[in-house]
């Protein structure tokens, strides 16, 4: 079918390149998508960046990205439930469903994963090819930019929602761009108050937009006591740990109300060291480690909030940039001056 | 300390007279609170008709009402937390503490239940008198007239959140004053899309006000099929019974989604005929009775929504009126054209 | 690869002939298994009997059965987790994969399901084919005629373990194939006291001899009074249903404690009608509909407990035929004088 | 009433003295307890050798001690549900009932909590004074050493059952006292295969006796590998941490399968340092801080699994001694050659 654009990560080391590369065939059990949208995780960031995780993981050459929305236009051998022509995004978490984790329901954490533009060619690109059982069929009237930003939407949802949120006082830690989506969902399922921390001005005005009650700057902030004094004393019911920061951890953990509950999305560069005895023993406390998304079911929560208008989906996405301007997206991700950025390969 | 108002119920047999009776005296353990606002329950009307059940419950001669707001005036021996002056709501259900259900968290559903306006006298006066063990201290800016609400929204909070209810699709049947109240709070809570039935259309309106994206009054509406519409084909995820009405429940078990759940609160009159195998068994639904609040978790979540702007709680509350126009009252609960009716007896 | 025994249901009506069949060919995805053990179920009855759920559903000629145990003797096209000399067994309900109930993670009410003996040919045969999605890889060093029994265990899991039930006063009402296999399960996971009943005394027998520490025949027995004081008066916290009839759910439910929790496994062959107001709402029950079992988590669950000699589940096999004697199999299970029977093709 | 025979801590720093001092009379609210049964825990040792904690927290002159079974002689005014001859055993978390986790169904952590022997005087000595709120009424017929330690057996199942624990996998770290009930616990419960770890082979042989189906010393086993090895290499499914040792929590974690659960018991001297992101968060685990017991749940549970016979509670009971010898109790406690010491004043 010719070549296409597409962002490649063409060898170890720092950066990537807009070149051409040949479109993808697709195998049996995938489909070739048209890429309409695709959006800037901080995963793709660590790529550009070789951080140590990148380096041991990833084997260029291999194109960049994974949150994806576009039109299906050609499908391998095998395939049953998708069409050409049918709008889609990708669950990215390729899972074998065959091992302990699959078997227990849990694809998300498969022993046996292959991760979208991280373990193969991903979407930063005019066409992707992806398995069949990742697809996931959006509504046709739903615009690419949004469908997009439903896979991270999962992140943040699952993270959220890990217990009710409903009527909690929730302090997100973190407020990059999945967790403005935290913030987005919280406010959406009534959490209250909803208090967001990050050291960034810009992001926290986008949380306060987003519906944040109290936004805290830790550089300006003491957090802890803001914290208990917009919890009569009691501390938050809820905490989103989203930055991957150990001292927001810390912070939050301090905040946390006796027996309340924790969500660890943020990964941390190194050990955290804890008071497990007075943070989570003697205020039996949950916590909860969160990775990916709960498959489909997260897919199926991102589409009823959207279709029910039930959060300011568009206020997330604070940029859509061509493809080709992807060194001004990163440039806006280093700065952390944005919520999600999306490229438009058609543009 | 002389005499006040009162709505008494006199003898068996339908009515209740507005008089004067004593003030009550705080018994140990008990305080005296002056009430600002008391609200109508659909118990209170059952027992102004005198059914059955209330027949064979109820012990005249008796103050009715047991939803209230008030500020104590007067506090019993051994009382250690309550004080002249705060401003307070009250439990309605008071639990022993020492039984079985009351020792693993059911409080509720205490094996030797007194229920305020039930059992013993109520709050349909300018004074009631109240264990201190059922008092709920209200934030002093938090007009009367909410205040008093925040009982039956405790039944909403329970019957709406009995599971999570975000992003999930959501059936209220029937539309009285705690199903208006189950809407709001499933708007505040991420459910989406959320459907209400109701037969009296003044009602459905309030839904529709409060959140309800789609209305249906099943006298011109086939509820099964608009509900498969408006969930391509699935059902709703959630069913909330609030009607006690046979039709309804089985219109509603009809329109559950594979895998749904259920919320029973209506109290049917006598035995229901369910076709359990295909909607309850082969659907693998869950059904949980719904009786009461948590206490005092509902109270907690209660409070929370309100202090936070979560839920347009004023717009539920329809009537306000002087407890003088008692038979008012009445009357709008006999017809259904209304939302919350509040009852103030110092106006 | 010529022809083998099997139990073909050849037209409508009862009965079902022992005849010679070809022996099937794996299609891409599925494996042929060389039969070991194949276990008899209430379900195989009712198509030999032809009751109405079977008359519209099951289309001869077909051959009967679904619980199975075996070699694999002969992969398909694209199959790749599963090779020749695997021993397996077979999660019976075929799931699609891609359906709503599928992405929520309940694979069990798929709504593409195609059951084993229901809707395709099924293994009261030497050889059956299935597909690799459902197959379970079983420890070789388990005897066939447990192996075939683990597919009704995980039914008894999920009913019996549907909310925890360590610890906790449980009545199982029916003590047919599946209620014994639930005792069990009881006993295994330190239900106390357990409660059993039926209106066969063999079964009750075998629930004695299986952990039931009391067993009640309704027809002697007054079930909600004895209940009552072997729980103190409190009644039980776990009711199983598992006999699909209605005097038995009625009874279960009159001695559910409040706060109580119900599985109803057994399927009613007409509506029933309850007290939903004293039995369910007012008691603060939560009730599960339980069909199939959890894919795959009770096949792990199953697979630990026998593992372990958590449970006596050879006791629980009453009788092993040849697959020949197939009459007196179904003349034993019409009687209800067994436990779990066993069919070996290979005697 | 004259004096009696009592444990004194008599000041500040190590050690306690046997003494008399003055028989307690009971206030309003309390019963005076006839001590038939004591046993000994982990934190009476503390309070001994007045560790950090101890000197922080406890105020003498205070009898020690805490876990108790009796007989009542007496009640204080407004006691409405015990009376003179009634066999009880005491929740020694005093709580208050009116704070937020009281209000939360958490009144094991109230934010006022007095704890028996800890903030006012315990149950090391003839008689103890205890509020009637956390009196448990004792079946007559349990012997007192068995009913006292229905306390520690609480913690246990609160540690082994903060999740359903039949049919996992499970690892519980630290076989002292609680660890030994916590075993047994999971092996009445149908957790499979159970490991337990200890450095002391006294308690591992104790270990092995009640249940566990592998006991390894980390002084001499590869813990990680040996769990790995027993679980076909996906690792536990549950982690019971009762040791409060850093590199068991570390080990466990390494031992934990992907999804898997964590309760944490033991309480950690100092900051632990984790690799959150490896441990918990990429493995999707969830971890449950523990503390005291769920009040009075557990002890409806350890109820429960006493009287139906699922755990062998009397081999947990190592020694039984009279109180009068406390110091071979203490010299026991800290070799750690013991299972549960009890202490009988009456001896």
């Amino acid at each position: 079918m010719g070549t296409m654009k597409a962002i490649l990560k063409e060898k170890p080391g720092p950066g990537a390149v807009m070149t051409r590369c040949p479109v993808p065939k697709p195998k049996a059990g995938e489909v070739l998508v048209r890429v309409r949208a695709t959006s800037f995780c901080g995963t793709d960031l660590h790529i550009y960046h070789w951080n140590s995780w990148a380096a041991g993981r990833v084997r260029p050459p291999q194109i960049m990205g994974h949150e994806v929305a576009g039109d299906v236009v050609e499908v391998g051998d095998g395939v049953s439930t998708i069409r050409a022509g049918d709008s889609v995004s990708a669950e990215t978490h390729i899972y074998c469903g065959h091992c302990r984790p699959c078997h227990l329901g849990m694809p998300e954490i498969c022993a046996n994963l292959s991760i979208l533009g991280v373990d193969r060619d991903g979407c930063f690109a005019e066409f992707v090819a992806v398995p069949e059982i990742v697809c996931w069929k959006n509504d046709p009237s739903l615009p690419p930019h949004l469908a997009s930003v439903q896979e991270p939407l999962g992140n943040a949802i699952d993270t959220v929602l890990a217990e009710p949120v409903s009527a909690r006082s929730t302090l997100l830690t973190g407020c990059g761009p999945v967790g403005i989506l935290g913030v987005a969902v919280a406010k959406a399922c009534g959490a209250a108050p909803i208090i967001a921390t990050d050291v960034i001005d810009y992001r926290l005005d986008l949380a306060k937009r987003l519906g944040a009650d109290i936004v805290l700057n830790p550089q300006r902030d003491d957090v802890v006591k803001e914290v208990r004094g917009a919890t009569g004393g009691a501390g938050v019911e809820v905490l989103c740990e989203m930055s991957g920061n150990a001292q927001a951890l810390r912070d939050g953990l301090a905040s946390l109300a006796l027996g309340g509950r924790v969500s660890l999305l943020g990964l941390f560069g190194k050990e955290v060291s804890l008071d497990l005895t007075g943070q989570i023993v003697l205020k039996k406390a949950r916590v909860y480690g969160i990775y990916g998304r709960r498959i489909f079911e997260t897919w199926q929560k991102a589409a009823a909030l959207i279709r029910g208008g039930r959060l300011d989906l568009a206020s997330c996405v604070t940029h859509q940039l061509p493809l080709d301007d992807f060194p001004k997206a990163v440039d806006l991700m280093e700065k952390g001056e944005c919520g999600k950025i999306v490229m438009l390969p058609g543009d």
